[in-house]
């Protein structure tokens, strides 16, 4: 009941990426034959991708990973909008990625503003609009949030972030191949997405840049990418990748339907079961797999190791947090308290768990729970 | 014969990809025991990649792809140096990635000197000594050109370039894992190097960063590779990365000893057959699997689809460069006669290719030259 940590790799999609991990081992920019068949692949991948998220397969970039779309995203946009200007807006809730991206520019003289959210987590469109300058170059949301699954309002948002002439950014990475995303219908120049949130291969995630944005290269240097990310393609990777859009668009109303009700169920389950359980986010604006709970008194590493016994793998926040910086600045932006804060686990549920899966969770979660606070000074219960 | 664009996945490596793949699909940052076996992949991969190069394991830091290794050195370098300087010195027959990453540093205000090299191809260590300034934070020459294979004296000019308190970066992309490469014995702060060039797979890469080098993050955002390069790690790619290390150093002198031979005998019997052909680069400090030749009045993709034709595949340059910009930057270093520059050829033996294929070689493509000559006005021979 990790997934948000990544996804399980499907057979279908490893069987299209094998030819690229044995004979067709090809460079992609060769000219030769060997070279013919990665192209094509590459190629396919964009396709498909592009078809998953309502692009034009040229608008579809490359990238190793969903941290590097976020940083070429803020980053080639800020490189790309020096003549406009060096501001750049984010929220409080996006990723790491984003913020420290916008953290470096800083360093490099740009100024940011950080807009926050509510205590749900959802991004005041206003707050944006409001936050944008005219020498505002790039303003970047997330689709949804990676810990509290939160959906933010990108339509809305980016309609009016966009207002001055800055290019708008959502890091997707949590939902495209995930819920329905489109980028004409968000109204985003870029959205970052990766295949690990889709049962995708790692090293493989892609950046959408709608066509004429000017946005510069973080990876500079051949001619890949159309000269806009260089290296040697993963070919493998990307071909996965390609596979997994597909498949991703092909299942997503029975995938999201699957998971929305393991995921109510067992976040009702706690609910009902668990007294003084907060349920972080949104209940309906969601993630469909999404679950995420701060519980008074108990700490939130304890439990995932007492779960971890009872053969329940979850999570206390983002896997790319420092664990040793207790608390989440995610749980911050909404609002909530340190402490509380340190209480929570999440849970982030694939359309292949399973409603046993969930019980059993609902089974020995709770006696877990009575038992850490029953121990605790601090629970009052 | 087309080795410098990747070579092939070798059968050990993609044994030890194949968990990661599978059922080892868990990400390295989770708490969890589905991160245990990933964690402990990239470990050990992170300790092989060390030992080939005599570096310790915490100064690795896996990138997904030798272009993203390059930029990373040059661009973390100037970032992290700022209150040094901001000038920096490339050598002008490095990679595209190297110098790209140059010029986007000076649109964001730095400034950058280009050091030549003589007709070989080597570079001068006392010219990089007069290149460097007080405020030069970093200095970047290729280990061995992708191109002509030249071996540059990295010792002698890491020595001279560091005598001001400048970093000094090596592409060693085409080096490591096929030559002695060793960074104390170099001398270098920080050196690139990829998996797709020692039979390891596309999307694994790494950079070395002595410890204590002040070398900020190209990837920001989470945990990963101690701060330095956030993303989920590429765990099977990584997990081939240190294997092929592993086998390229054990295999480094037979490979070597095999390559050696096939080149000079390839090499010895163009120059041998062709009139008027010119071997670019050093013949002896030159990479074991490199050919690299100019044959005067033939144009090089047309020798290409001609060798294609006889079964013999390779490149006429970088397969990074863009096919239409003829020219290559090496060959223009070189002081390479345009002209002649386009009548060139790149041909990258492996330790797999055999005599047989050498002799294949030298049979069918002599005549495609001269047939190529006797139709050519250019040809005064």
């Amino acid at each position: 009941m990790d997934n948000a940590a990544g996804t399980r790799l499907l057979e279908e999609v490893l069987e299209e990426m094998m030819p690229y991990l044995t004979t067709g081992y090809g460079n992609p920019s060769s000219i030769h034959t060997a070279g013919t068949a990665p192209r094509k692949a590459v190629e396919t991948a964009r396709e498909r991708v592009a078809d998953l998220i309502g692009a034009q397969p040229k608008e579809i970039y490359f990238t190793s990973c969903g941290s590097e779309s976020n940083n070429f995203a803020l980053k080639g946009a800020a490189w790309g909008g020096m003549k406009k200007g060096r501001h750049i807006v984010v929220s409080s809730i996006d990723h790491q990625s984003v913020l420290y991206s916008a953290r470096a520019l800083v360093r490099l003289g740009w100024d940011v503003t950080h807009v926050g959210t509510d205590d749900k987590g959802f991004v005041d469109p206003d707050e944006v609009a409001a936050a944008v300058r005219e020498d505002t170059v790039v303003v970047s949301v997330t689709h949804a949030s990676n810990e509290i699954g939160t959906i933010e309002p990108i339509r809305e948002i980016s309609a009016r972030a966009k207002e001055k002439g800055a290019l708008f950014h959502t890091d997707a990475i949590q939902a495209a191949g995930v819920i329905q995303v489109d980028v004409d219908n968000l109204g985003v120049d870029m959205l970052s997405l990766a295949a690990i949130s889709f049962y995708g291969p790692k090293g493989a995630a892609a950046l959408y840049i709608r066509e004429g944005a000017k946005v510069f290269s973080l990876i500079d240097g051949g001619i890949q990418e159309r000269g806009r990310r260089a290296g040697t393609e993963n070919v493998p990777a990307i071909a996965g990748l390609g596979k997994a859009a597909e498949l991703a668009k092909r299942d997503m109303a029975l995938r999201i339907a699957a998971t929305t009700v393991l995921r109510d169920r067992l976040m009702n389950g706690l609910d009902q079961t668990i007294p003084k359980l907060q349920v972080n986010g949104d209940r309906k604006k969601r993630l469909p797999g999404n679950v995420h709970v701060s519980i008074e008194a108990v700490e939130g590493e304890s439990m995932l190791y007492s779960l971890a016994g009872a053969g329940v793998m979850a999570a206390s926040g983002s896997s790319c947090a420092d664990k040793a910086l207790k608390s989440s600045h995610v749980l911050k932006a909404i609002g909530c308290d340190p402490a509380l804060a340190n209480a929570s686990i999440l849970f982030s549920l694939g359309f292949e768990n399973t409603e046993a899966e969930v019980d059993h969770v609902l089974n020995v979660f709770p006696p877990i729970i009575e038992r850490f606070r029953s121990m605790s000074p601090l629970w009052k219960g």
